[in-house]
């Protein structure tokens, strides 16, 4: 099907249907509202969703029932989606009976779909990856052991996310224990990748269509827990590093075709290699930080890529951006306190998901703040940030 | 009733009631999603309208449907108004049976909720406003005339919007006609203005909570056959003009005491006086520049004065910000063509407001872009806004 901004597609009626109702499609349905576009949900949580009330039309289905998200989809002018809980096999079959497009494609996700084929995909391209291995046993595990060392990290081939389904281990013991969670015995596969030591992790997103792509600034991203704690944006490195990320970035989402918003979080060793580590077909938390800080934010150029419609600049508005998660502090009804500072301060952006029960470290909101120095900015929206209570 | 940040404003199922679902509610939608808010929808088109795809929640009734309106109010937890086809003694009762807070209260709109009180309101305050007279006849029209001259305006009391309800004349025939039209036999009021001279409209928007006011940069308004054109900020004056409009502006918030967004309309005279024209007491045409233009748009002002939260800075985020409406060119299901060009250009926004049909001189939409030279920038984004037919 040819979609293009000369004939129809900014017509009032045009439905983006998103598979998943959490804030990543809150945000980007934001961006369709901009262009006159409605939005159709689809997901498989029983409790309220933060999307649902942003449209009339929402769907509650499993995600392998082909019929029911076929029948979601062909009520859509275009579906998209927002997390990885899917597979390629039954994106396909949805796809083919709606016969309404789906972007990231099928093929494209079929790519990326689990930490094996993901790293295979990358690696064929000449993409630097970490070192990696499908493990059955702990035999295997040994074996890449053997020839990486000791610690190593193990991994659900799919389904991870915020550091759940990955765990660091020492030694066999450890392993075996890990093996166990991550449900090896269950036929979970499991991946073994080295552990590599870094200096920074850092992210970029590309949005990418039939005619461009267009590249964000390289960020940092800072983790606690192994939870994304803040992003901060230029990644205080060498320009040139940044720039190697950025075309890493573009080459990946190259490799696989991407249609939509991706993106890819790499290590930046000891020794100043840029490893790619993750990637995701979707708007990504490390890009949050774009709502206000670009021109052009990951969500609309998400929105602007899956519609056919031409990709915005992805420029800094300020020369430093930093974006901070608000994690949930307690287990409550949701409920924001002590933002009013945080709320008052100059340039900084207060987002709440929209999510009915706080849960501690469950992801709320985000807190961005633009400024000149980045270290000052930081400091500055890190300790407003603090004094949230969720 | 007290509502404060530091309580349990920004939780997640704290909703806004809109009177009204036109654009100026859909783009203070996408404010209050971005803090977590749900929207309610009240209309009385009985066409499908931009924000019912927005929310699950929205009903139609009457304007004066006192028990239904109530009904919709006690399901929100604040209830704003998008639109000046209300009445104050309505929405009074609304309030004080559904006892949801109204913002702008009933009390503030009903100092400016027909142009005759308006006038005073302002003239009280100490506010210059063009010179009026309540006239019921050709009789009165002929004494104003004797005393301002011809041609005057003759405007509908209420309900006017996009030079709809306003009339010039040049003698008491035209006056004569010009009654008929504006309903004077249907009992209508109607209100003599002087014809202004001026240079230049100047519009200003202001937000206002009950500890703050901010006040947005002057702009001027370009109208073409009594409809918004364009507006360009910072208007292109003497710095003084402008800054005595802005005062302006904030002393005839106050004099109303008004709580949420309110816009004001100026004429400057040809002798560098600024009358007070008209005022809205809600988000404005002539504000949507601040969307990309300013830190805080005043849709998020509005949606911040009227929950009570802190008020954000209306800074610039560029020397210059024009903005183009976007009007329907031809009578036909809403579709917007040959954008590519306007959508691909730097830092320009694209928003079309979800009609769903195109009326030919009907707003449908609106046409952003931030640059450093005014005049550049204008030509510029006329140019690319010129070639969008909708």
């Amino acid at each position: 099907m040819e979609i293009s901004v000369t004939s129809d597609i900014l017509r009032a009626d045009f439905t983006i249907g998103y598979l998943g109702a959490g804030q990543l499609a809150r945000m980007s349905a934001v961006q369709a509202f901009r262009y006159g576009m409605r939005i159709g949900v689809y997901t498989n949580r029983s409790s309220d969703e933060p999307v649902e009330f942003m449209t009339p039309f929402s769907i509650k289905g499993g995600f392998d029932d082909v019929d029911k998200l076929s029948a979601f989809a062909a009520k859509c002018d275009i579906v998209t989606l927002e997390n990885e809980f899917l597979d390629s096999v039954v994106l396909k079959k949805v796809r083919d009976q709606s016969e309404t497009p789906m972007y990231p494609s099928p093929e494209t996700f079929h790519q990326i779909e689990n930490k094996q084929i993901e790293k295979e995909t990358f690696e064929k391209a000449g993409i630097p990856v970490t070192p990696y291995q499908l493990v059955k046993d702990l035999d295997d595990i040994s074996e890449f052991a053997d020839q990486y060392g000791w610690p190593l990290m193990l991994k659900s081939s799919k389904g991870g996310y915020d550091g759940y389904g990955n765990v660091t281990v020492e030694n066999p013991d450890e392993a075996s224990q890990a093996m166990k969670e991550l449900g090896a015995h269950k036929g979970h596969d499991i991946v073994a990748e080295s552990f590599i030591e870094f200096q920074k992790e850092l992210a970029v997103q590309v949005a990418r269509n039939e005619h461009d792509t267009v590249v964000y600034t390289c960020c940092e991203t800072i983790q606690e827990d192994h939870i994304n704690k803040a992003v901060v944006t230029p990644a205080p490195i060498d320009p040139k590093l940044r720039n190697r990320a950025e075309e890493l970035a573009a080459a990946a989402t190259e490799a696989i075709d991407g249609r939509g918003l991706f993106a890819f979080e790499f290590f930046l060793t000891d020794d100043n290699d840029i490893l790619l580590n993750e990637s995701a077909p979707r708007p990504h938390n490390s890009g949050h930080y774009s709502i206000e800080g670009c021109i052009t934010s990951q969500f609309e150029n998400h929105v602007r890529a899956v519609s056919g419609l031409p990709l915005g600049s992805t420029k800094l508005r300020s020369p430093s951006v930093v974006m901070i998660n608000l994690l949930g502090d307690h287990q409550r009804d949701a409920r924001v306190d002590h933002a009013r500072d945080a709320m008052a301060a100059h340039d900084a952006h207060l987002h709440i998901y929209g999510k009915l029960d706080s849960k501690v470290g469950r992801k709320m909101g985000h807190y961005t703040m633009l400024g000149d120095d980045l270290d000052e900015t930081y400091k500055h929206a890190l300790e407003l940030a603090d004094a949230i209570e969720i």
